[in-house]
């Protein structure tokens, strides 16, 4: 076992953020260290947070902490800054707001730009939690912005997934119900001694009894308030997460859920090495002229497709051939 | 070049009508039939349709399709309906008002079903819609339902995009801006003669204007309002279309955009490939198996996704190495 990774398990803070920065740097030695890794993951909850930019995710997310930490979790935090530069101050914001816990080193915080290639996002984020697991953080927290398909995917990694409504933003529950609503598994009110927080509660009852898909299902899903003016309900809050991590286990939904998860990382594995073989095998100009064809009419897509791929193969089978291939051709 | 290929450019309805069932059934020779009529496409401009259920999008299309034969156009129509059970009766509406074009030998149909796999179903309407071109229907009408991500993909194969909207219906304001805004050409407001269009209309003026991505495109938007009882409004309608398809032409937006789509469909195909080589290189027993091992952390994914590589290319390589692959290996 390489060096870093034998750290990273004895739960060195360098080892980790070295590995989370080869992560995303995407370095061709990082899958290797996380395959190595895999067999001590598994233990962690992974808890992810979202809403839209305001709702008060930040302040929810460092008293939850602060909570955890009293009952001494030792708590990492993935937190998906947004690349929009508009959004710089509210990152300074928090970044101060975390600072709280920079001394503490049962706190891992790790801040992650999306660079505008969400899709890729997701799956480092998903390399990071990895990682965080190994080190023994538990629970390891993901916070996004947004409601979209992105933050859908990111989400995808987390197996507790906490949507943070303020009062009085009913563009967020029309958001919500176009996009988030399918993997929400707890809804919080945030800023609960706000006016308009007891509506805005009752209408996410409402939009859950009208989600037919569902209604009978065994996880029926809590809409909490919490406030931190008040100091409530974050202890409630960390029950709920603690009570859906026991259905997961007990209904068997965890262990169906991982199973599709590592299923679907598997077939995006193979699909990424197609895409990295096919951006190596045709530079930019060729490309150029390709697709100037192709627009022509000169050439068809598909015919141009199949040639690329069997230029792929040819590629693959000269160089590096994988150790189980079998050399039979 | 094939007996169906000959009969389908020759404007022959049963030979379309035969290519499209090759196409929605994933028919391997269709594949081959497509890059024989790829050279024969560009001609249609292809319009897309949507908007949320309700909003009128069938009445505003079988009047758009009235005006356009009064303009002696022969129209291809692509309308996906959606999977849900619950729309049968909708789609019911639409085929008897569709009926009115029934006899009429230069208005095509086709309805596709999503059959719960809408990635797919952005592919084939491609497919789909290149057919119909060859075939030398021109405009081709693609009419989606709903306003989310899978509707944004599909979309992608029209040059232009009307969003529909009826009077009133403030929730699709909402999800237009969480969803289909940055693909929209031109916005329809329909059922003009009823309370609220106007204030439907304005409201979509002000999304547009508080949209600064756009605000500076040299293509501005426009909001019309169309109505069927008033019968007002189509022919505005069809001049913004032909306006945005001029627009689409002079400033090269649409060489630009029929490039880039050119290089992610050939980047899907070649990605489709390793998918499918995937899903026959690995019995369904065999996942189990896999899965189960992942979960207990006896194997990483990392691993198994370069085995299954290996493997995939063992059988490529021995195989069907295609006609154009270099076999100096």
């Amino acid at each position: 076992m390489k060096n870093i990774t034998k750290r990273l398990l004895a739960g060195d803070r360098l080892a980790l953020a070295r590995m989370i920065t080869l992560i995303e740097n995407e370095a061709p030695e990082a899958r290797g260290y996380l395959a190595e890794l895999h067999q001590h993951t598994g233990q962690a909850h992974i808890v992810g947070v979202t809403g839209s930019p305001g709702a008060g995710k930040s302040t929810l997310v460092t008293n939850l902490v602060r909570e955890l930490r009293r009952r001494e979790h030792k708590v990492g935090i993935v937190a998906i800054d947004p690349s929009s530069p508009f959004s710089g101050g509210a990152i300074l914001g928090d970044r101060i707001r975390m600072m709280e816990f920079s001394g503490d080193p049962y706190v891992f915080i790790r801040s992650m730009a999306s660079r505008g290639n969400l899709g890729g996002l997701a799956v480092s984020t998903r390399d990071v939690v990895r990682a965080m697991d190994a080190a023994g953080y538990d629970p390891v927290i993901i916070e996004t912005v947004g409601t979209g398909q992105a933050e859908v995917d990111i989400m995808r990694s987390a197996q507790s997934v906490l949507v943070v409504v303020a009062p009085g933003m009913g563009d967020d529950i029309q958001a919500i119900k176009a996009g988030i609503l399918e993997i929400a598994d707890i809804f919080v009110v945030s800023k609960a001694d706000k006016a308009g927080a007891e509506q805005t509660a009752a209408e996410l009852t409402m939009l859950l009894s009208l989600d037919t898909k569902r209604k009978h299902a065994a996880w029926r899903i809590p809409v909490l308030k919490t406030s931190v003016v008040k100091e409530q309900g974050i202890v409630e809050l960390i029950d709920a997460i603690a009570k859906h991590r026991i259905y997961l286990h007990e209904s068997g939904t965890l262990a169906r859920r991982a199973e599709r998860q590592a299923r679907s990382e598997i077939q995006n594995l193979v699909i990424q090495a197609a895409t990295r073989a096919l951006q190596s095998a045709v530079s930019s100009e060729e490309w150029r002229t390709l697709l100037e064809k192709v627009s022509k009419r000169e050439l068809d897509p598909y015919s141009v497709a199949s040639e690329l791929q069997a230029r792929i193969l040819a590629a693959s089978s000269s160089s590096s051939v994988p150790p189980n291939a079998t050399q039979d051709t």
